[in-house]
């Protein structure tokens, strides 16, 4: 009963963890046409892990759904061969690892939500197997083969009913740490990338509504969805350079739709740059080839000396959907009518990092808009976006 | 391990409780052309709570939603900073305090179901940011600012859409105990009130649809929503007398909208006595300014001597809804045709406590309809209803 | 904290278990123009049930929905009084005793999905009181009186809108080991039945749409529901016959529907043969009136001795809906064009039991369908369904 909530019984047969998280957020937006000002639960799970010796399991509820009215939905339904540290093998729903920002936990990323990049990744949580592991010190892969449709939403259960058209996904991720390769203490030099091949069915969207890295407007979708089958293919590389308590991290991901007698490519990067103010070390929460939990020198302590620990940090994002434009032929990715194709996004964040699983996060997020939205009349968005979050 | 499902680390750091409720209703009704004599799932909730020596968050899932088809919802997921007793801080979702019933954990209410008085105060649970405490012994306050929208339904997580009609709702509530202050044993002298302003946008419902206090007939609702944007103010006075095993308690409450070139108010209030007979005092239930879990003086156990302890109550209310009438201008609050703005019921019930965890309930609510709903030709509505409950 | 995950106080007045399972499928199918291939969380649930010294209490959510998109939905919600173990209560939302195979645990079934005579027997969980026990060792009853519409369906939670024509159904199963009575060890002679009545309302479907064993194509619907309310009856005969590591099983299930000037029978059985290759026994298994968790000899271990228990069946099914046909009038159970109303099954299956807690399946399910469903031009269909389940 320690590092958060784990019971293991007298035998040492079984361990028993329980998770959850409540992020409670405020966005507030500037010109507001386009979206409220509200407070929102951005996420509230909760969920059960569980060790028998070899085998593992995790089972976790989302109860903050946003979509579908506050219903609530299944993240977490795997379970887990563990026995081979390099040859680690997993069964039913999980978060296949498209790239860094997609594979951290979204209660330790550096902003208060991910780049624009996470669009070109589909839907979070797949269906399939994947076997991972970390053959060699510091060198981390991943090979998921999955549903490639999600789960909690309309098509994501269409795998009980007709699918002919739509083939499984296969995905390949390989990062190293040569930090950890080659013995430098307190420092990350983390690079790798991946690649993933699927097909689409007919009448399938090329991408999610795109939002703002604010939440705020939805800059970019398609008119209809893709008339015939496509094939899809995505690709990422990333990098994360972390000496001390600054970090250096950066992703380009590209999405590339091959259909009949067209191609359409989605490209989005970022660039970003953190400072742990009160002097901790990037590379003491890298862990299983991405980074984790923080833990301040000092914690929050009311009258006491502990003010818990402090990350400031800047991040540019660009998001290039120029292939796809209004005057595109119907059902080829047509963009829709006063919505944009290319958008870039500035973030300034500051994360209070009040104890291990307690902290208050503040962004201010300016995207422009290439394209403008004309039908708001908008060029740009101004979001303060707030977050308290708790996660054990 | 004690005091319900909570768990403590070694070192004191985390705390664990689990939470949970069973509420297995049965409903019977004469006439009974207007609802279903019917098994029920009233409640089933599963969550936990965390404390962290000066946070605490708390998480629970509502599973046995009748809205929506059985769909699971969210109800608590918010955190807390609890240093000063007599200023806590909360964010996330949570239920506002409109009043002492609505307030009070609905497993303890006095009788099945809360008065009519409960449909003037919106949605249970919201988003916002509350503060609350004891500052004195005995004088407990909350003040909440919140989206005013509720949760899991359609317009609830609208929040992520366009909501710039809507502004925030503001609430405060203070109330006593002025037994406390003279030092009177066994008594409760609980007096407050509470009063709340917001807007609601355009299209927005004056009220749910109120059914009667026995969950049949649906009495009163509006042909249509407001046309456009109104103001709307709640307020609440709040009165509890109890001297060992008697109570009394009374609520008036007010919800005034301000539309452009009308004003609609509707009033409800309630008064009850209740007798524990088997001598436990209501002044041993009470805290943090309402009434909670009851200890019998003895458990029930088969064949032994305990048999728990027997609560016995009536209560009147009545509902005042007389400025919404059918002949009202469109969108102004159209009173639904062969609906009833007015009227009152009798409610005679009795709580078998075996345990403080276990209680079995049985309510007779007799419902007088003042303009009949002729429809269905009826002019009032008896109902039986029962409830075997576990809570934890 | 043993025998999977629980929990008592010092006093031994509380008693906490968590128990959740995960069915990670996947299932392809020839020809698979009827179906998709695909992964699918088969069940994802989690839960808990709490001891209180004569009173229980159980709660579970389903996370893994397929229909409703992913939605969560209620399993068990139930409060027991369990002081007289011939004579236990339950109220709230459970599993009424329709027969063996669905009285028994879906993660004890001896085949990956249950026979086409599940389909005969409505929804799994329903609301309402039951009495059940083992007066005598070795023979167990439930008595059930529900209100016979299910949850999680659209017509689930009608149990809080008008449902005047629908009586509650009554369910009583007897069921009996024999050798028990006899005293002859290592074996199950396990013989009973059920009847239940109820009543459909005007306008219900006559069944679910009955899928093949292997959730492929939906053989078998009715073009709309009953025109009028019908009566509606359902009995069954189950045996089985256990001997050491060799267990027969059979039932037949009939479902009468008593119209309007017309009578619809739907009838179905199966009858199955399981071998318990590594030697252990069925009847070490057999509790409370069925089959449930198998401990291996020698759990799995890598590069130990032990690999785990392995079963083999194989089972026969035969659904025979012919008094439902296309000519019949409308509103009588009119069975769909292009679909069958009569069909058998073969299917061969193998689990491998790693651990008492983690078994993975592989099932060949043959379906031949008597009246070909020509529009989709298959008259059989083949698939293979495998399975990796951990429960606790």
């Amino acid at each position: 009963f320690k590092n958060g909530l784990s019971l293991e019984d007298a035998s040492g047969t079984w361990k028993l963890g329980i998770n959850g998280r409540v992020q409670a957020d405020y966005r507030s937006f500037s010109p507001d046409v386009a979206a409220a000002d509200t407070f929102n639960i951005r996420r509230a799970r909760l969920g059960v892990n569980v060790g028998l010796k070899d085998f593992a399991a995790r089972l976790e509820g989302e109860y903050g759904g946003t979509s579908g009215n506050g219903s609530v939905g299944l993240t977490y339904a795997h379970m887990d061969y563990i026995h081979f540290n390099g040859f680690k093998l997993r069964a039913g729903q999980f978060k296949p690892s498209y790239g860094l920002e997609r594979s951290m936990n979204a209660n330790f990323t550096d902003f208060q939500e991910r780049g624009s990049t996470d669009y070109l990744l589909g839907a979070t949580f797949d269906r399939g197997i994947m076997a991972y592991g970390e053959p060699i010190a510091g060198l981390f892969y991943s090979a998921s083969w999955t549903n490639g449709k999600g789960v909690n939403t309309a098509s994501a259960n269409g795998d009980e009913t007709d699918a002919k058209y739509d083939n499984k996904d296969a995905l390949i991720r390989v990062v190293g740490n040569i930090a950890q390769f080659a013995g430098w203490k307190d420092s990350v030099v983390h690079i790798g990338g991946f690649y993933a091949k699927g097909e689409q069915e007919p009448g399938s969207s090329p991408t999610l509504n795109v939002q703002t890295e604010g939440r705020g407007a939805i800059v970019f979708s398609t008119e209809e969805g893709f008339a015939k089958a496509v094939d899809r293919s995505r690709q990422g590389y990333e990098l994360a350079l972390a000496h001390g308590p600054v970090k250096l991290q950066a992703e380009h991901i590209t999405e590339h739709f091959d259909g009949n007698g067209f191609n359409r490519d989605l490209t989005a990067w970022y660039a970003s740059i953190n400072w742990l103010v009160t002097g901790e070390t990037f590379a003491s929460t890298y862990k299983d080839g991405m980074f984790g939990r923080l833990r301040p020198k000092q914690e929050f302590a009311w009258g006491g000396d502990g003010w818990g620990a402090l990350q400031l940090g800047a991040r540019y994002s660009k998001f290039d959907g120029s292939d796809f434009l209004t005057t595109n032929a119907i059902g080829t990715g047509r963009l829709k009518a006063f919505e944009s194709n290319e958008f870039d996004t500035w973030t300034l964040g500051a994360n209070w990092i009040l104890t291990p699983y307690v902290r208050l996060i503040a962004n201010y997020v300016h995207t422009s808009f290439d394209t403008p939205i004309t039908v708001k009349a908008i060029h740009h968005e101004d979001a303060i976006t707030m977050r308290a979050q708790v996660d054990f």
